[in-house]
Order: C-alpha cells, then sequence, then structure tokens
C-alpha cells in the first residue's frame, strides 16, 4: 500500500537494522483517519471472505482491529491479553508468544467463551516480525475449533521470517507494507 | 445514557459489590457498532468543545477512544503506556496511577513528543473508580502545558469517589453510565 508506505518514510525511525518505531501514527500516537485507510485496504485485501470476528493482542493491535471492523460488518473485536506465563486457568485458551524485541516470553490468553467453534476469526496486528503473536493467535483460535480466515498487518518486516512462516503454515497472509530490510537508517520495502 | 444502562444490565456481571465486568463488550470482546454510539454520544455531551487530541490508556482505552475519534473530526488517538514505575525517563511525562481493583502501582507515561503546549485534551476512559488514571491522565496533560478540555468515561462507578474528586478538581466530566451502587449482584444506576 503506497500511502503507507510513504508514510512509515515519512514518520517511521529506524532503530538499528531491525526495528522500525512509527509511534507517531500506529503505536502510541494514533493516526485515526489513516487508520481508517488502513482497515479499508485490509477489507479490500480480504474481499468476499467471510468473518464471525476480528482477533488481535493488546495493546497496539485494538486500534487497527477497531477500525478496521466497519469494513467487515462490525463483527466482534476480541483482543487477547498477555499475562505472566504461570498465569492460566481452564477458563482461558492460551499460547506463549516470545517477543524478541523485548526478550520476553508472555501468555497470550482469551477467555473462553469469546471464541466459539465453527466461526471464522481475522487475525489483525500492527507488526509481524517473528510471527510469534500471530502463531500463538491463531493457536488460540485452533484450540476454539474456530478457523482462521486470515492473517493480515499492517507492517511486516519479512527479514524476521514471521510472514514466510504463517504462510507456509497454510495461513492466508495480507501485510499492507512488507520491509525487506533496514540498513543504516534506510527501510527497504519489497 | 439509557442503551449502555440496559446493555450493561444485559451483558454485565456484578463481582462482590465493587466490580462490574463488562468483559462482552467493552473490556475483553468489543462491540463495535456500540462503541460507535458511545463516541457519538460523547460528542454530543461535549458539544462545541474543542478538541486537539484524544488522550487514553491502554489497553481498554484504546477502543473508544479510536471509535469515538471520529465524531471530534479524526483528532490524534495518543494511549498512554503503562510501565513499571521505576522506568521513566526523561522523554516521558508520567504520573503514578494506582489499581485499587489489582492491587498494584503503575507508571502512566507518554512520549514528551505526542503532547504540546495549549493543546487541548480530551481524555477519555473505559471506567472510572477511585479516578487514579484520570489524574495521572489530567496530571500529565498539565506536565506538558496542555489543557484538559474535558473527561469522558464509559462507565463511573459513584461509590468510589472518582467522579466527585475529578468534578471537585474543576474538571467537566461526562460519564455515560453512573452506578450508584452494586448490592447482591444488582447494578443501581443514578
Amino acid at each position: 500500500m503506497e500511502a503507507l508506505k510513504e508514510k512509515i518514510i515519512r514518520e517511521g525511525q529506524a532503530v538499528g537494522d531491525s526495528v522500525i518505531k512509527v509511534d507517531g501514527f500506529l503505536n502510541h500516537q494514533i493516526d485515526i483517519q489513516f487508520m481508517d485507510r488502513l482497515g479499508q485496504e485490509f477489507r479490500s485485501r480480504f474481499a468476499g471472505v467471510e468473518v464471525d470476528k476480528i482477533f488481535t493482542v493488546e495493546a497496539s493491535g485494538i486500534a487497527i482491529a477497531c477500525m478496521s471492523a466497519p469494513y467487515f460488518g462490525y463483527p466482534p473485536v476480541v483482543f487477547a491479553k498477555k499475562a505472566a506465563p504461570n498465569t492460566m486457568t481452564e477458563e482461558f485458551y492460551g499460547a506463549e508468544a516470545r517477543s524478541f524485541t523485548k526478550g520476553t516470553v508472555s501468555l497470550v490468553r482469551v477467555a473462553k467463551q469469546y471464541l466459539h467453534k465453527g466461526e471464522k476469526i481475522l487475525i489483525l496486528d500492527d507488526f509481524l516480525a517473528h510471527g510469534e503473536a500471530s502463531a500463538a493467535m491463531a493457536d488460540i483460535v485452533r484450540q476454539a475449533g474456530a478457523e482462521v480466515a486470515g492473517i493480515g498487518a499492517v507492517i511486516e518486516k519479512a527479514f524476521q521470517g514471521g510472514g514466510k512462516r504463517l504462510t507456509e503454515a497454510g495461513y492466508r497472509l495480507e501485510s499492507l507494507a512488507v520491509i525487506e530490510k533496514i540498513q543504516d537508517g534506510t527501510i527497504f520495502f519489497r
């Protein structure tokens, strides 16, 4: 999506050669009108795909999930919560996700009553890096007996392999901007 | 707001006599169409109020802030992050907020570049209980030299005193549903 690439170049900030900060419109301050355009773009990428629920993970995924929902006919948005790995209870579905940026492992979990057998679930998130969060969400969808309708990421960092891994696992993935590499402060898109 | 009261009665769950769980439409699963109506209601409550930015705190405040923004002319939404109390750096404004429900103190913080002197800031949050989160956000707005245009809460638990405290401090407060007390599993509205 050209407008997104331009915005990343204009407002994003490369930190080292693996992190890109987009706190100005996605992760701390949110450009609502732009999110609305991204939501519309997700709908056109997933045109004709049946979606019963949009599933994301707190906190940064919530904005894009909410702003996309109207374009999918207002399905409920369910956001997974992040907890310490030892706080699983039987009322929750959970899966562990490692954050390579933060060097932590968290338990991504969802109360069982919010995902049901047979539902078609669209997973949306702000970033796709190693794919740990998306894989954890997909695992939770599977535990619930529901079906992953697709996975959408605003920004994919292809060099961290998550996109390849999810695609190879058979998921339909749509990333609105795909970064091939970050080198000397310059962002290279696919 | 009658529709909200009805929804709380229909879908909310009283836990003891001080907690109300609305995970089905606000705090875990989000009813997007209903959030949209709440956003519209906030605009009519704050009719004529100039708003440069909407300010909330992760994670549950993000949805209502995002869904309200279109009705205020698409101002940016800034969400404060919660961190351990010792993670303050000089690039952030921060204020401590106690969670009585969780028994924890967290540092609510915002990168300095996202709040500016003179801006009119509307604080929105899902719940108003003791008012700790709203007071912390108002303090951050003050630190930035900006101005609190108003404080909006989806659900105020009046018996925990936060609303009274904020109003006495001179803030304009609009709560879409005000709970007077919770007794034997029954929710009493003002």
